[in-house]
């Protein structure tokens, strides 16, 4: 087991003492799950994206999500608003770049978070990622993107760790997370979790649920993502090839069972210097 | 048995029969839970938020909800114009107050809703009554809340039944409903209750549900509350340790199944003059 | 076993394999219940409502869905934008009018989504169907809806298909698809589908995901709405009465397992010309 392991095991246990509360700004497909997820894992959730109290709201809260889901002009001046309060009050800020590359209205608002918010974890799938990867001081659009598809996922990160001085996630068969010297590798997980529709904007809040109870955000960023994966394994387990309906029960209830001891014991996870 | 359980119980085999309909006006995080809910009682959701239709939708609906969890400024004008509709036809009018007392716009919403509609009964938790107990003609914000937090739930309840003339519900281990004069006090439902986001709100859908079967609101307030603690209870028996996931699935489960005999059964109301 | 059943159980079988990206402007009450139906059926499902980017979105998906369950000014434009934007590209629109008849609102932007937009398939129940069956060149308004609700929905269906030149679904304990020349009965079902919040939204979308892997929406049609009624024999099959929640759990694991040979096995659908 190695250290990283150990820490993160700790994380898990610590959290359902420490209850964080978590403001998503967050769309509305997958809100009902994530706020969930949240619960399960031992923090609790707030949903509140009116511009005219997002600041108050993640005033009092330990995390904040940014979840572009289902993007619309009222909430993307709300998250840039919350964002820059998070960022005064030293609240971590975790971007969920949902469908960035997919339109003009996700790059530009992707960009526009990324210039005027100070974002402490990014994750998103290597689709999503490898927009990020494109984008310039001036966006040169979704072509951009194509290119840096090419690029490992590994490097991929580096480089964009690098030049947001952020945490990047990459998530996938094997999840890539990465502080721009220093990369984990996450292995747990089942392909079960892509028939889900919210998986992803669950592991977003599960590691914004981590990042509000340590200044680590490397730490909690493999915490969440590897419990998610680690919860996937289990409700697969459990719910065999019943389907997607009870495997998705099923990953709320390993959520709420999880701890340091089955993390240890289930966790896959490997780090490397660049 | 008391003439109180008797006489809820009356009213969760009536409401099969009556199939009342209940107008939503609630949040994005829970609503699918609060349709399901009411289906599962025995009557009929309807969501609709846009100011152009909510007085045509609440004319045809036997009782209104009024919930507050991701408020907007598009939605608090339908809120208002609903709930005005609602008084004119003499439908009753259900106030969830989610997170009152946490931002200003909570708090304004709150007592605009108070002082322009006639709500017939409020149900939140002690933070968010408190803060209604704080309310004055003005409101003189956040801090009040705090003071009247130190106060019983039984008197808060009084005091804020007695200025509104309405039906007052502080949910908590132990619910209290007050008309003013007397109080009952509910003793059912499980700590899992809190770790499934929405609890609340299905609550008070189910009181909304009652509402409309009755011109009794006291009763209907009893029998929504004792219900959603009643099936918290199967849920768990149901589900055991099982984990959050489960138990979501369960709560609907038990309120399918619910019936007068069930209600006798398993309520633990108890009843004072003040 | 007709030609028309094989025809579907091919689509079922097809599905998975095309896996096509379904785009979904929807209310939400019932949008996490229709990604996961979209993906258990076998297609990608995509949520994205907001003027700026939904014909961007629309021009990369095989079908659309425009569901006015919580209509709002700010989607309406999208939905028409979305609909002309299909048109231009060949891309299926599937409209599923919730709650036409109810108020003035929906009824206006029924009426505008249908001269505006060419819709290639409407599913609803018989009270939105009439409601449409009574439209005229101007409308008419609620009044007319009465009248047609004494036709029989066979012809209702008939006359709704020639007019717009399109495919015209009623469900109920039996559903009628018809293409104006001929109309396909499917006696599949379980009276817990009118239960559970969403199962005629789940409907509309797998009405759409098939529509997105052949030009023959007519068998398509069919197919969804099949699919969703042998989904729920199984679903009751397995979960019994235990309630509606676990009912609600396993249409989508009845989704993601069915195929060709289920659907011969089970499929309960005739055929005739007018």
């Amino acid at each position: 087991m190695s250290l990283l392991t150990k820490s993160c095991a700790n994380l898990v246990d610590e959290i359902r003492v420490k209850n964080p509360l978590i403001h998503n700004i967050t769309n509305y497909v997958t809100v009902n799950d994530c706020a969930n997820a949240i619960l399960a894992i031992g923090a609790s959730p707030i949903m509140a994206d009116d511009c005219e109290e997002v600041e108050e709201i993640v005033s009092i809260s330990s995390a904040l999500v940014i979840n572009m889901g289902t993007l619309n002009k009222r909430t993307i001046s709300s998250m840039i608003m919350a964002g820059k309060k998070a960022n005064e009050l030293n609240i971590p800020v975790i971007l969920d770049p949902v469908g960035a590359g997919a339109s003009g209205l996700r790059n530009k608002t992707v960009s526009d978070i990324l210039s005027e918010v100070k974002v402490n974890v990014i994750r998103g799938n290597l689709s999503e990622i490898s927009f990020i990867g494109g984008l310039e001081a001036s966006t040169r659009g979704v072509d951009t993107a194509v290119e840096d598809e090419k690029n490992d996922a590994v490097e991929l990160a580096k480089r964009i760790a690098d030049k947001y001085s952020c945490i990047v996630s990459v998530t996938g068969k094997v999840d890539i997370i990465s502080d721009g010297i220093r990369f984990a590798r996450v292995a747990n997980g089942h392909k079960f979790l892509s028939k889900v529709t919210g998986t992803g904007c669950m592991t977003s809040a599960l590691v914004a649920s981590f990042s509000g109870i340590t200044k680590d955000y490397y730490t909690a960023a493999v915490t969440g993502i590897a419990s998610m994966g680690i919860a996937g394994e289990i409700a697969f387990e459990k719910s065999g090839h019943k389907g997607t309906g009870s495997f998705h029960v099923q990953i709320i209830d390993a959520l709420t069972n999880i701890n340091g001891s089955i993390f240890i014991e289930r966790g896959k996870i490997d780090e490397k210097k660049y």
